[in-house]
């Protein structure tokens, strides 16, 4: 097991340590923006797989990240199991919104296999690429895709999904079970494909109370890492319950991931005396420190070197690289890593 | 100091503890929702003593909360320094944004005794109204109003105020530091009005970088903290840099506040351990577990009230309450609390 990434996330402390960046396939480079163009809407480059794995491997050969994601979008999911799902120019995501058993009833898991078919080819054609790196495969977590899924768009508050977990517990936690369900299918899928780690975006998880965080964040996300180990033993899941703010330690000694995103609002020094030695973190750097450059990003990005020098660790943002960020910033960063 | 709030803001574990919510004169009640349709604009409402004052006792009359809280915005504040100020319908405040120092040096402190005089009527009003409940002043913390100043409107990122605060560290810290002496000044008039506990609203804290974090949210509010009680010994300051997560002790011990707001995504006996006794816990009902109301509301307000049983606690949201709350879930939380 040579690779940087998957020694690290089985532990060992790797320094310089690897790193990558989310969303590093994105807007923010001109050559993804060529790819963008010629392919129409955003699910049809999710869903082209001679597109789908270009626009994967550029950031690769640019900046040599030592790690490829497939590019897809956690949405996906609920368009396989037959949600409506459009993108909208300049608003996001929009989806008919589920809001009662009949919404739940109408998912189409039977759809399921076909639905993702072209995602599982660019996860097999980007295995025979990657090199050195590794391939990461992604899903969102069960309760962020039921957020998009309840919602119907993007939100701030996601009013419509904790008011659906109070008032309808059985209704919610059916959607949950179904969404974790095909969640262990799809990300099964992915590793027979060839990703050699997975990652869980529960970009939306800070927004739930602790009962509700415990019944839908950390045991859905404790019932998929279980399921992936007994199927790929071996195979690591890195968790990202984003904004968990004071339960993440809970979360990682619950759920036996093996790496966890840290957000960037959590200082790593402090998140890390409560997390067990062998998880590897990964984070945390301003996605906006990263976009200013110069000074501040080579500041922060020193401080976090500095918190995690000689513990398992991966350099990361500690969200999604913004599309303003100049690609130059991005090559000063991966240097500044590689020189720690 | 016989007032329950008082004391328990002094670290009393008064019992059953206070209770008072956030956003409690409100849309989910008719008779605000007739008052702000007399009053014309949000703005005009929050101007107009009589009328401000009348909204403020409404919750207390309906359901005898031990706090009543000024009604009025923190938008108040750059109004009141001369940026334009408008409440779009149904999309929040919007702002002509402030992105160089031109817009900075634009502010006009000298006309803030003016614009905030009709504020200071409805403080001095409620004052002689409020009976055996505390009388709450309030502003937005420094961040958070430098957030709506410079975004220009609500946001989920706030991308272009960290943006400014990355790359235009200076700037940034001029219109912080403006922002804090103006609050300084803006709370103490209210507390020689009559506030007789002040809290500062930092609803957007939780996005920032530890660093940042320290610099435009804990180092501005200690010094207001530090100011007030120089000026007004024994008026105690209650902060709520909302989704601090693991940053929030830090905020507590280096600022000195008497009392501290606890968000939803918190849990309410791991974050006690990490702050000192003698502070005020306050919160942290999830607003739409009371929305939804029945076992839902009773559970999580009994697990809360057990948590927090034997130390200085004042019992209100996690967030502000929701416009489509029945009211009588609020009577029904209120005796529940009550009857702890």
């Amino acid at each position: 097991m040579a690779k940087k990434l998957l020694r690290t996330l089985a532990g060992e402390a790797v320094w310089p340590p690897p790193v990558w960046l989310m969303r590093q396939a994105g807007r923010y480079l001109p050559e993804y923006r060529a790819v963008r163009a010629q392919a129409g809407g955003f699910l049809e480059l999710c869903t082209n797989p001679v597109l789908a794995t270009e626009v994967s491997l550029q950031p690769l050969r640019r900046f040599g990240f030592d790690a490829a994601i497939l590019f897809s979008d956690i949405l996906v999911l609920p368009w396989a199991l037959g949600q409506g799902l459009r993108y909208a120019e300049g608003e996001g995501p929009v989806l008919p919104p589920i809001r009662d058993a009949a919404g739940v009833r109408a998912l189409q898991p039977a759809g399921l296999a076909s639905a993702i078919a072209p995602i599982l080819e660019t996860v097999h054609r980007l295995r025979g690429e990657v090199g050195e790196a590794a391939l990461i495969g992604f899903a969102g977590g069960p309760f962020t895709v039921a957020c998009y899924m309840v919602q119907g768009s993007g939100s701030k508050e996601w009013d419509q999904v904790r008011r659906m977990a109070w008032s309808d517990p059985v209704l919610f936690a059916g959607l949950i079970d179904l969404l974790t369900e095909q969640t262990i299918v799809y990300l099964s899928a992915q590793i027979e494909a060839g990703a050699e780690a997975v990652m869980l975006f529960d970009s939306w998880a800070g927004v739930l109370a602790p009962s509700l965080f415990r019944a839908h964040v950390v045991e859905p996300t404790a019932r998929i890492v279980a399921a992936l180990r007994a199927r790929h033993p071996g195979v690591p899941v890195i968790g990202f319950p984003r904004q968990a703010g004071t339960m993440l330690g809970e979360f990682v000694r619950a759920t036996g991931v093996r790496g966890v995103g840290i957000d960037t609002a959590a200082e790593l020094a402090m998140v890390a005396r409560d997390l067990p030695a062998g998880v590897a973190m990964q984070g945390n750097l301003d996605p906006l420190a990263l976009m200013a450059g110069g000074e501040a990003m080579t500041r922060e990005s020193d401080a976090i070197l500095a918190a995690m020098r000689g513990r398992a660790f991966i350099f990361n943002l500690g969200h999604g690289i913004v599309p303003q960020t100049p690609p130059e910033h991005v090559a000063a960063l991966v240097a500044r890593v590689r020189a720690a």
